[in-house]
């Protein structure tokens, strides 16, 4: 394993360390227990949203907090859930008085841990909804997970619900718009490569000198097929088909497509990818009518892609146009 | 070698198409020759900002290209100099009046090429001023290189010098900063790992399971030593020891620190690169001002990072600040 880190018992630590160091301007950094708020929060009247995960997928969350986007972020050790005290304490810290969103990607550890705090933050007399997000198309359940796995929507769902609060709207409000763009968002993944979780120390799987996973989790679960290394074309071919027939994502569709790297992804290869995708989507008459591409969902080290795609509606794309301000995701602030 | 490429001998072409397909609301891709401008372009009056250099470095340079930073980039074959052709065009296409600036990286066929440019330019009546950088302090001389090479700072002289074009400075006053820039940044690289430049099809060196190269260059030249990992402290003590004895920087100086991914290295990673930055740095009296942490220029799927250090004086620190709005640096715009 070689990695630029000290010992791995300490990464997450020294991470959050290393965001307050760096982003101390507009971040707060809590680490007892880890979590990242702005620091103007709690933020009066408006809706707060928290959302959280393993660490090793940044910038998820840590990255996405700031006006326009996440009032907190609770970061979980690598690929491990946050645990209850960490979500409430977040949800404390930012509560606004007018409810706390929890958005919550859908593994099993991550379900349980914020359900329990979003009932003791009830206890205390904080309103909370959660949505749960569940968009990857590969396999319906899988290691961690009952049901879809909930992967790149999140990224979309964090900036379009973050400026819908930050604009005004009611809890009720956010929340159904983070279930409709989850309900119109898919992705799938692939992976050339495996990961090293740090205080594992070897890869989390194996994969030969040939071969590549298609459909693969985000912690390197299994996707649906295992095969030979295809070109970029083809392989964008067979994910954009499996994404766009399971909505169905039809002719006249209106989308943001979002080409996100695994975190070892160059992103001359995500640009060669992102062209076939705008040639498969063409083809099919479906409109990009904006774009993300880079690292923002990623699995440590992973070589690898994942595409998703969001069917776009004017409050969706309003709301995506709005000012963020994050470390992660910024502009027009 | 894995890659997400379709046929080698296309990636740039394919990579630039991506490009022209994802940014064509901000940008103009000519595909012969290659080049990367502002649909703006030419801003009359303004000093138009013309960098280019090998592809594999991205978003180096084409990612760098829109309102507050370049007007256009020249990418040449991956790890190869854009022909004078390209050059000539681009600075032709996005000349204003007002005369046009090359920043170059001191690589010998870069430095050749765009001289070449500019006489053509300057034949055609166009103003041209080159600025070269030669900020990395790991060697002397090296593999294509005379003097030093030019690597990160290059990345802060495109942002803060488009910004004083963009604000209405004239040609020498642009250049002047430029030199400035230069002569007060200073940068270091290591590696992890090496990378594969997809017509060679086989990596450009080898390194150990166990070993690790300080002072790599951007296209994995030798570095000053290759060693056994170390821990993440450990290693950033060594290049920032190195980085700022060099200039030497100073207790009380106030810095930009710029932590920069190589491309196959996770933002995870890059955090724990900063914290330790910013230890070393607090403990000499030098006071990080703003930075800059994520993948920005890189050596294709490399696992590694580089620092620059840029020492800030008031003007450099208003144009840093200034919007910009390129697909890979954005910000109050």
């Amino acid at each position: 394993m070689k990695k630029l880190i000290n010992n791995p018992e300490n990464v997450v630590r020294e991470e959050l360390e290393g965001i307050a160091a760096a982003h101390s301007d507009r971040l707060r950094v809590s680490l007892d227990p880890y979590y990242v708020m702005r620091s103007d929060a709690p933020v009066n009247g408006k809706v707060a949203i928290v959302s959280g995960g393993g660490s090793g997928h940044e910038p998820m969350h840590g990255g996405f907090v700031g006006p326009g986007m996440l009032d907190a972020a609770c970061p979980g050790e690598v690929f491990t859930s946050p645990t209850p005290d960490q979500i409430l304490a977040a949800t404390k810290a930012v509560s606004g008085g007018s409810g706390v969103l929890h958005i919550v990607k859908n593994y099993t550890g991550d379900i349980l841990n914020f359900e329990m705090a979003a009932d003791l933050a009830k206890e205390e007399g904080i309103e909370v909804e959660a949505v749960v997000t569940n968009d990857d198309v590969a396999v319906q359940d899988s290691l961690y997970t009952a049901g879809r796995r909930g992967v790149g929507v999140t990224v979309l769902a964090e900036k379009i619900c973050g400026a819908a609060a930050e604009a005004g709207r009611n809890l009720s409000q956010v929340a159904e718009l983070c279930r409709r763009v989850n309900s119109e968002g898919r992705t799938m993944g692939m992976a050339l490569t495996s990961c090293t979780v740090p205080a594992a120390g070897k890869p989390t799987f194996e994969l030969g000198d040939d071969e590549m996973e298609i459909g693969i989790g985000i912690h390197g679960e299994p996707g649906r097929q295992r095969r030979k290394v295809a070109p970029a074309d083809e392989i964008v071919d067979l994910m954009a088909t499996a994404i766009t027939d399971d909505l169905p994502f039809r002719s006249g569709d209106r989308v943001l497509a979002f080409v996100n790297g695994m975190g070892g992804t160059p992103l001359i290869e995500l640009y060669i990818v992102y062209r076939a995708l705008a040639r498969f989507l063409g083809g099919r008459g479906i409109s990009i009518q904006r774009n993300l591409i880079g690292s923002y969902i990623t699995s440590l080290e992973m070589a690898g892609c994942s595409i998703t795609l969001l069917r776009l509606d004017d409050e969706m794309l309003g709301y995506w146009d709005a000012p963020v301000n994050t470390p992660g995701l910024r502009w027009g602030a």
